[in-house]
């Protein structure tokens, strides 16, 4: 018998269409959940992922690339007392993350 | 102490109605989460089950007979060239469809 | 190794933002689904919430607090045949309950 674990993973929302991208090329079955926002970073989305015992690793990598933290620079646009629009100068956001879980199932059934 | 299970199941939409029906029924307590479409197949949702060891199967089996795979014959309507609409031939298309988890639980409380 | 575990808390929606408050000052991490209500009693709301094992029992106390259900009363305004409104006779209703799960957790990362 395959054990199963399933995967709960809460990432941003922005970077929940790269990871449901990289699920499906890699052939991972994967739920979202609509999440309303966690506390400390508005807008984060909730994968259920249903997966075989030796594929946890491959799985825990794919979510780490699509959703690390990771620095961007930003510019905003700006105005001036005139009305011209300027790029701002850039500034060091930090974006991304994901949080974990793997949890340990005892049946899994598919009907 | 009664040992718990947490009973977590993703079914198609068009089979929550009828699965909700027959928790109650069966008076199992589950709870709906909004679930906002799986990969392959678009709109499903997500029960979560908490419920007694002895009685894991009954509710896998409740599961089962409300959303399991089946094949069903649709009749789409046609349009000739000259507008009158028609029945067209009946496809088979399979609807349905359910995966679970039976997962432990350590504690359980009730406030 | 610090040990894991992930509460799941299903409480009412008029105790969500309280609850959602406490956990903020108690400095608990949690995820806030979109939760389309149980069968029984309309509207709840699911908290994820990943802590470290010698911390369940502040997080079981944290959620009894916000949500255990309790007795209210509530006056309804009452309109008589002249049109006249006036409050009516107070009913006691129960209100709040949480359902709590705690299941363990084999692995947790944060990228
Ligand atoms: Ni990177
Ligand atoms: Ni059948
Ligand atoms: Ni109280």
């Amino acid at each position: 018998m395959v054990r199963m674990k399933l995967v709960l993973a809460i990432v941003q929302d922005k970077d929940a269409d790269s990871l449901a991208k990289e699920f499906i090329q890699n052939d991972v079955r994967a739920t979202k959940l609509a999440t309303s926002g966690g506390f400390l970073r508005a807008g984060n989305t909730t994968f259920i992922v249903g997966i075989e015992d030796d594929r946890v690793n491959e799985v825990l990598e794919i979510i780490k690339k699509s959703s690390h933290t990771r620095e961007q620079y930003v510019s905003n646009m700006n105005m001036d007392a005139a009305g011209t629009s300027m790029l701002g100068k850039p500034v060091q956001v930090t974006v991304g993350g994901a949080t974990v879980f793997v949890l340990p199932v005892e049946e899994f059934k598919h009907f």
